[in-house]
């Protein structure tokens, strides 16, 4: 009964800077959605814009806000010189347009696509994401872990990044769902940084041979 | 019962710059739709700035804006010179104004009118469009391919760009619908554009004699 | 029935500045709630700006807009100097975003969250607040004193501050609630300052002794 919300696993085989997949739990079961971010900015000096898209409701919407404050932050230690975002103009968009969508869940996904823009750096392949993001980095605990696995196997998903506090929700699942995954816990931003741009999916990996 | 959706199939016989003839699903059954963009700046020192109007929901508007975005990238992949996005004051109208349009099937449509107007160049004759757009330029699948397959070519439409995810839908249409029409599938907005502003039309007359 | 509004007492285990811990009142009971204040201007010479975000009601948008002004009173009377919220582009937050929250009794909260912004020093260690503030600092009294003790209790806080006015309300409790608590009640801001700041804490510790 009725249509599934999203109609694809995957609209991208490979995704470019600024383009991260994340989980997404819907009345229809899971689902996986990209966040796509790029910069619009044409010329050098341009005052610094933000602007979100995808059917998003407030909740959401807010959450791209905080993801972006962290994601300045993040940067900064990351590289103190990098003024990125003080220049940049940055669309955020979900596809698909149609699909009302909504909550946090997807705020670790949306400070990964801006820190992957910003760096002009692609996300590793294979790696999905969900989990909801404070001002802090803090990452919080989510909703629909089971559909969520289930939807990143579907989409050929590896290395699965989940919320630390989420960890007991995802020892209870069936062995047949987790085969295949390498799902590493977050407790904060670091952890999800350290998968999607550093070397941890290596060291998982070797772990798992 | 009702009155349609759309009074006319063709409001233009030759697209200006700007204009481009999309296609629309309705409860009436599908139907043309064109884009219309200007760039209304006066005198050159002024900030961009960009309207859009023709009833337009709040996902077809955030459709607008997602063209805009892609627009500009896509601009700047074919000219890196060309500031055209910089300076315009960009008015993109859907006639007609009383009928209430939602959706973001009219991503492809918009980016083409854009493309269009920033290239000062018409899109090639007889082609109609639909699809919607992300903004990194993927081409996702639109609902109503039958029905919008018929106001094609109700309408006198030669050229069919649809997206390649409907790839079954169109092949599943009885022939006497898809007599004459020669389709073309999109996945990312390259596609649609070498259709409109390339050679890929006249490529396909060749394959279709 | 239904489930908790906030699923972790404790989403921090040290505060970092800008960083405090607050207590709510819910229809599930009580809970701790975080107040996360960040400057995220990037360059020195930025026009000053405030943010929220938290799925916040009116009421408690007002209380940050008031925290605000009031913070920047403060602050000038600890240090004519310090012109930090004249360039500041602060934005709060109040984790989990999906929950509603509203209500004036994150005031004090929320005022010595940008003061710790401001001096960049933490709130002292295991420190709770709840109490509404008015323009001129003055502390009013707040409901659900039983519920935000018992939440501030499970969270492992030693000091809890209460408006003065709450005190009947705290000392009706029964004496195994208040065991391990040390209370301090303020009037004005200046008494949660120090509470938070100060060496009030330190003396209380010694007259508990």
């Amino acid at each position: 009964v009725g249509k599934p919300m999203f109609t694809k696993d995957r609209i991208y085989d490979e995704t470019p800077p600024g383009v991260v997949m994340g989980l997404a739990w819907t009345a229809m079961g899971g689902s996986t959605l990209f966040v796509e971010s790029v910069n619009h900015a044409l010329t050098e000096n341009k005052e610094a814009r933000w602007e979100m898209s995808g059917h998003l409701g407030d909740v959401m919407k807010e959450s791209g806000r905080i993801a972006l404050t962290y994601a300045k932050r993040f940067l900064r230690g990351l590289d103190e010189k990098n003024d990125f975002f003080d220049k940049a103009q940055i669309h955020l968009h979900v596809p698909e347009g149609a699909t009302p969508k909504d909550g946090p869940s997807a705020g670790c996904t949306m400070v990964s696509s801006l820190i992957s823009l910003a760096l002009n750096k692609p996300v590793k392949d294979r790696v999905a994401m969900t989990g909801e993001i404070t001002l802090i980095g803090k990452v919080l605990p989510i909703g629909g872990v089971k559909e969520k696995t289930i939807a990143a196997k579907r989409a050929g998903i590896r290395h699965l990044i989940l919320p630390d506090d989420n960890r007991r929700d995802f020892d209870e699942l069936p062995a047949n769902i987790k085969e295949g995954l390498l799902v590493h816990y977050a407790s904060t931003y670091q952890d999800v940084y350290n998968v999607c741009f550093g070397d941890s999916t290596e060291k998982k990996e070797e772990e798992d041979k």
